[in-house]
C-alpha cells in the first residue's frame, strides 16, 4: 500500500488520453503528468534525442516521489523505455506492449494494421512485440505524420482530415486487416474519423485502456496500490501553460488545477 | 574586410531558403548554418522558450567566430531578435524587417496579407513594422499551422495542400489584398500552390531575398565583406543529421559536406 503518485509523461498533450484512462480505472491513484511542450513533437526525432529527453523527464518525476512511471507516448516507449527502465528501481511501463497484447487478443484473421509516428513505425517495435505473442500474425504499418498537427489544429472531424486519413490508410486497408492499432496517443482524438474511413468491420485498438489495466496489475503485484487516498492530480509542462490547460480541460474528467512550467535542462 | 563566416540559424530546415539567397547574392561569403531539429517547430511555442533557444544558438555560433548572425526564422525574429541583438557586438539581423519593407514597397492598393506561424502572427510584428513604414497600409494576418508539416511530409503540390491553402487564405483574400508576405521560411517551398490559390494579381513576397540584400548593405556599411575568399559552408543540427542532409540537398545550390550534431544544452 502506497499513496505516492503515478508519474505519467508524453511529448505534449497526447498522453492525456492515457492519463484519462488511468484516472477512470484507478480513481484512488494520484498522478503527476509531464508534457514536454517545449520540444514536442517526438515522432520525427531520433532515438538518441528521445532517450536523452526521456531520461531528463524521469529524473524530474523522481523528484515528485512517484512510485511508478507510465511512458504515455508511443515514440518514447519505442525508443527509450528499455534504457530508462534500467536506470530506476520503480516500475516503468510503456504503451506499446499493452497495445500489442490487446491487438493480438482482438484479431481473428491474424492481420493487424498499425498507424503511428514516423519514429514508432521505423523502430519496428509493434510488429516485434505482436509477433513475439503470436508469430502467425501479419502486421502492416503506416506512419501518419499529419495526424498530430491536424488534431492540434482542432480539425478532428474535418473533411480534409478524412481525405488525409483515407490516403494514409488506403494501402493498409488493401491487406484485409480486421484490427487497427492507434499507435500514437493523439490518434484516439480522431478515432471517429479513422473509424469512418476503415469501416465497421475493423476494430480500433487504443493502447490507453490496456495500459491502465497493465498498470493496475503491476501496482497490485508489487502491493503498492493507493488506499483510502483522496487522489490529487498535478500537471507540469516545459512550455505554454495556458495552451496546455485549455486542451487538458477538454480531455480530462477532473478539474485542472495549477499547471507549472519546468525547465528540463536542469535534470541532466 | 573580413573572411569570417556568416552565422545563420532556424528552427530546422526552413531557414535554408534564406541561406540559399545569401549564397546566391553573396557568393564570396562563408556560412555556418544551425538548424534546431531536436526542438523544431518554434511556431507554436512561447516567447520565453524561443528567446532561451535562440540565446543558446547565438552562443554556439559565436564559438564558430561568425562576423554577423542572420535569424532565418520568422518566429525567432519576432520573439528573440531584439533580446539577443543586445547581447553581442556583431550585427544580428532578422527576416521580418526586410520582408515588411519589401511588402510596403510592393503594394499599390495599400492592402497587404501576412501568413505565418501562430507565434509570428500573435507577436503582431509584421503589422507593427509595416505600419511604421507607412501608417496608411492595412495588414490582414492569418496563422497557417499546417503548412510546415505539409512541406515536411513532401506534399508541396498536393491537392490536399491546395484545399488547406484555399481554406486558410479565404478570409484574407476577401480583403482585396494585392501583396502577400510569406512570413515563415518554409512557405517559399509551397510558393506555387499558394500562388495558384491567390491568383496572378497578388504578388508574393518572400523575406529571404530582401534579407540577403539587407545583409549585404550591413556588411558593406561595417566594411566586413569577404574578399578573395573561397566560400565554405558548414552545417550543424541538434538532431537527425541524415534527414537534414537529404532535405538540404534538394534546396541548396552547393554541395552539402559533413553535417554535425550539436547538443545545445551545453550553451547555457
Amino acid at each position: 500500500m502506497n499513496n505516492s503518485p503515478i508519474g505519467i509523461f508524453d511529448s505534449g498533450i497526447g498522453g492525456l488520453t492515457v492519463a484519462r484512462e488511468i484516472m477512470r480505472q484507478l480513481p484512488d491513484e494520484s498522478t503527476v503528468y509531464f508534457g514536454d511542450t517545449a520540444r514536442v513533437p517526438y515522432g520525427s526525432k531520433s532515438r538518441d534525442t528521445i532517450i536523452s529527453f526521456s531520461r531528463q523527464i524521469m529524473k524530474f518525476l523522481m523528484t515528485k516521489n512517484v512510485k511508478a512511471i507510465v511512458v504515455a507516448c508511443n515514440t518514447a516507449s519505442a525508443f527509450a523505455l528499455d534504457t530508462i527502465a534500467k536506470e530506476t528501481d520503480i516500475p516503468v511501463i510503456g504503451v506499446i506492449e499493452p497495445g500489442a497484447k490487446a491487438a493480438a487478443d482482438t484479431t481473428i484473421n491474424k492481420r493487424i494494421g498499425v498507424i503511428a509516428t514516423e519514429g514508432t513505425i521505423k523502430s519496428n517495435t509493434y510488429p516485434k512485440v505482436i509477433k513475439s505473442i503470436d508469430p502467425d500474425i501479419q502486421v502492416f504499418s503506416k506512419a501518419c505524420p499529419l495526424f498530430v498537427p491536424l488534431v492540434e489544429e482542432g480539425w478532428q472531424y474535418d473533411s480534409v482530415t478524412y481525405e488525409i486519413a483515407d490516403r494514409y490508410l488506403y494501402d493498409i486497408m488493401s491487406y484485409d486487416i480486421d484490427t487497427l492499432v492507434l499507435g500514437c496517443t493523439h490518434y484516439p482524438l480522431i478515432r471517429r474519423t479513422i473509424q469512418k474511413v476503415v469501416g465497421d468491420k475493423v476494430t480500433l485498438v487504443s493502447p490507453a485502456y490496456e495500459t491502465a489495466k497493465e498498470l493496475e496489475r503491476i501496482l497490485a503485484g508489487e502491493d503498492i496500490r493507493a488506499h483510502a487516498n483522496k487522489a490529487e492530480h498535478h500537471f507540469y509542462v516545459s512550455d505554454s501553460v495556458e495552451r496546455f490547460r485549455n486542451f487538458a480541460g477538454t480531455i480530462l474528467p477532473c478539474e485542472i488545477g495549477p499547471v507549472e512550467c519546468v525547465n528540463m535542462e536542469q535534470y541532466n
